[in-house]
């Protein structure tokens, strides 16, 4: 099986990732990149400033940059990913659909809408049939899947696995990389030395997204979970990885043991990109750290440690690579989800 | 008035602190230096490797380094300050309270101990007078006075303000400089592009210390505080400054208005260390950052940013810098209260 | 004496510098501050952000920011400071000099014009009257004065002092701190745990400038000096300070004796900014370091260290601020030059 | 064919690099692991502090590590590579060639010694003759191969090419990474925000090493080369990768083409860990950089850039990684050289 994917928006820093993850994938293949209209034309090679750490695969650098419009994409793209900004994904990726494309999408607008499944396929990988609500509501032939933001990613695979004893109380703390701004995002006079307290809209997205990723779909309409998030959002000198420290508080008491084994019981799937395990844990203290820990599983394994019980609940840190699983990755994932259940 | 002060240990990192701090002060002269054995005899200037960012003043560079043992120091020293290694600490301030000596110490040995006051002057001033029960149970004419941890010291102040309404819960995650372990404590390979989420130790000195910090003195003992913290303490690529995400919950319900309210009754000492206003809260969301505002008030003053309330309890971010608010002028602020009631 | 000065583009990361050195100078007195248009009308609180690591003067935070344009900018204001983009610069500068003000700019434009004296106090200042020529041709009230780029001023003053063994080649090889690329000029991305090798126009910047700086003037034109120059740059992932290291090649041999003789022959102005003595010689060969001497005689100095006798010429390390020294603090004392000379 | 082959001092960050290296190696199995005597009888997993970003492989954690002596590594080892301290390394490499072993060896001891080669294979692979004569000397069964420091490796494969035109005189000024220190070699107090521009013993290694590596080999003793290298030697805040700015002086006028040619014609060997080619060069000015470049090759290119023609000779940047072909890489295929060679 190959499946012909496009790209739009892919000469940032997550489109590179995009296609670091592509290059090579077993049931993709890369057959469109699309971009803003000055580098429509282009080769990618001459539109990207390439930046990742492995160098540009050639058969990528040779690509001829589209418009991101649905008539510059050819007719046998048969699943787009998106990383475009949101001001611009707001108003272009209903055109895709529109015309019939399946969009699995990074970026952050639309998140919250009644009929857009936000997926993570490990959690909650069922609110997909939410498509058919979609599909009727806005006379779509294509569809719209969202991933969510990058700091949410991180903690909601270890929330869903603990909700099993009644979640009810999560304090977070976050130190996430600069990367997570994306490339001009956070500028060297801002960081070195220092820490930024404050990412502009994301401690409300941990908030709102959790509830909807924990929610139950009852064939609908996705009814949210009413667990209490609250968040600190801190940017920290590091390049990748997303490093957060959690306080989960649940009805039923639980020990360290308990969460290790809801942990280990965290689902693995047969997809392609899909880590095994989903979640690796941890027994020294100071790990995982961002430096060593974020390539875990190809960078899609999320990583935990420091488990504690506390009198406010059980303590743990978790980490994910903010570009892989938190971005590209995600979208990437989705896409093998949608390609699965069929709706590519 | 002049008092003749020393420094046990003050070769280090922190003891360079304490020497730029008393460089000009107003009430104290700096007359003796005590370090490790091979570094006795030799001058200050050759014995310590001077490693601040303003050049070591003129007079302290001559000075010549003494051991650490009461017969080395003169007896016209009225105060000392400590910043030995805790297990040198452990076993030589005793030395000096027999002889007579009056030690303000930074190490972090007998901090809980029960005869011991542990102070933040504008805290727990009244602490002091627990030098009585000391003097009486262990026979020394001299005295011992501790100051708490950098990562306490950061927080406490705030949490003593909100304490007017209630403290009942505390979740706090830190933001810490690698100062605070020491010149040599963090390895660059180890914290550049990375954080390491375990500080060895820390979090039960932030959860210890506050209770005794906000506890009542009834003259006889301290009665800890029944507030429960629970820490999450991080080491990140920061040069000094620990930031903190609080999140506190008191019995009665506040806002934001309230906290306010409460910082900016924080009282303000007239000592010649004490800053004013004790607390300085930003209301630009993205304030205080380490690199901006660790210098504030000289370093002695708490910043405060981030004001919210969320369903899990008044929301905020501390800041303080954890050599001198945290460290050497946590020492000499005790040691200033200490001259004012009459200790020195 | 006081002398009313004013700030062409007073809201980027230089010309908070300057308001930082200009904030209780002895002879000058700030009224005015200008930006771009979009700016203007704001109080310099709210058109600025506010970036340097000392907290905003209240009296200039209440100054309200000017248009750009000679029109706007009062009559008794005797000198203006230039920080202005170089593209900018080019077409205003001019109008204001036009307009009979006398500007000290440290923006890159018109540095190498044959009638625009490129001065650094201390190396050329007889170059100022070169003054002359420039009102005569271009018929100007005004006048205008350039100080070199960054990494030139941190080594010319060396060149100049080893000039008196004839200097022949240089090879310098430059580690540049991120601010001299301005606020936003590198990203975080760009330079966490790397080194970008190159600058773009830099090293032609430091071949020319050189040479003109240490050129002589015969009362009509600058005479450039034959010294061939030769510099490779790097951006490094420091905040401040220019950090080089110096092969000067002279027609007589040399030693180490002779430079530090030479470097300590380096004059000294009675002006306000001008630091004393010029060139501070460290022993220690681990020394100068960006962090801990760039703000040495108030970030005026240049520090020198490291000096070796090779086959290849004098060896040695240069560094200077080069957000003060190199440029907010070149312009500054240019001006007090301007002023001393009688040109303002 | 298989090589049974050994480490010495391997829990270190060298060794470290030597088990990444040699995990799925074609010609080699590691069977023996050598560290202090506190280590050995524990597992490598728990005697090592794993701290390379990736996994420990499973088969080196369960190796038993031993004593660092020759009754203690077991007969059926062919090759042993060597990463003790040097001091270590003065006493005990001898006891291992008197043995009978033969050493590929990255510590710095007795790389100038007349009998030892020194040895880049793609630069002066036909010095291990040299080894007759040590044998001879030294009555030695075994053998010790040196390889010379991160610094000057990185720059002479570049030397050597363009030694065809005559090389004359070479500055070399390096942006050296913290790893280059050992792990515990620069504190992080000491790197952020700064440079150090002094690495101890570094100047004189990059100059006398270069000369014997680019000698001539005569059948008894190696005449070193006469070129003039000055160094000045930086450590900057990078975790992985030295980058350098070269000048070269040569009898014959070069141009970049020439140079490129040279280059270009660099040998590549048909060894396991060889690149092909050995030098990659950027045309983009701006590349070579550590972070993204370090990596080319597996670490074991040398990436050249910013060439330019200047009058002070030939002006380019090189890079390379400084753990991998600066030292466990550079022993790795020192040893991969013996085998071919028959000296295993």
């Amino acid at each position: 099986m190959s499946v012909n994917v496009g790209i739009l928006g892919g000469t940032g820093a997550v489109g590179q990732r995009f296609i670091q993850l592509l290059d090579g994938h077993s049931d993709f293949e890369l057959v469109a990149i699309t971009a803003s209209d000055d580098s429509a034309g282009k080769s990618y090679r001459e539109a990207a400033k390439w930046r990742v750490d492995s160098p540009i695969p050639d058969w990528v650098g040779d690509i001829e940059v589209r418009e991101t419009d649905p008539q510059a994409v050819p007719d046998d793209v048969d699943l787009l990913f998106s990383s475009l900004p949101s001001g611009v994904a707001e108003v272009v990726e209903p055109r895709f659909t529109e015309a019939g494309y399946v969009v699995s999408s990074n970026s952050s607008n639309s998140r919250m809408a009644d009929d857009v499944p936000l997926v993570i396929p490990e959690v909650n990988g069922e609110h997909l049939d939410l498509l058919e609500v979609q599909q009727d509501e806005r006379g779509w032939d294509g569809a719209l899947v969202k991933n969510p933001n990058c700091s949410t990613i991180t903690m909601v695979p270890t929330l869903a696995a603990l909700d099993r004893f009644g979640l009810e109380t999560v304090h977070v703390s976050t130190l996430q990389a600069v990367s997570g701004a994306g490339y001009d995002g956070v500028t060297s006079m801002e960081i070195i030395d220092n820490v930024i307290p404050h990412i502009g809209g994301e401690e409300l997205k941990m908030e709102t997204e959790s509830r909807k990723l924990l929610g139950s779909f009852d064939g609908t309409e996705i009814d949210h979970h009413d667990v209490n998030v609250s968040a600190s959002c801190n940017r920290v000198p590091t390049l990748d990885g997303h490093l957060e420290n959690v306080w989960a508080e649940t009805r039923k008491d639980i020990d360290t043991d308990d969460a290790r084994g809801a942990f280990a019981d965290a689902p693995t799937l047969d997809l392609p990109s899909a880590p095994d395990p989903l979640i690796e844990v941890f027994e020294n203290p100071d790990r995982p750290q961002p430096r060593l820990d974020r390539t875990l599983g190809g960078g899609m394994q999320i990583a935990v440690g420091g488990l504690q019980n506390t009198p406010s609940g059980l303590q743990y840190n978790c980490l994910a690579h903010n570009t892989i699983r938190g971005a590209a990755g995600a979208s990437l994932l989705n896409g093998e989800l949608l390609v699965r259940e069929g709706w590519v």
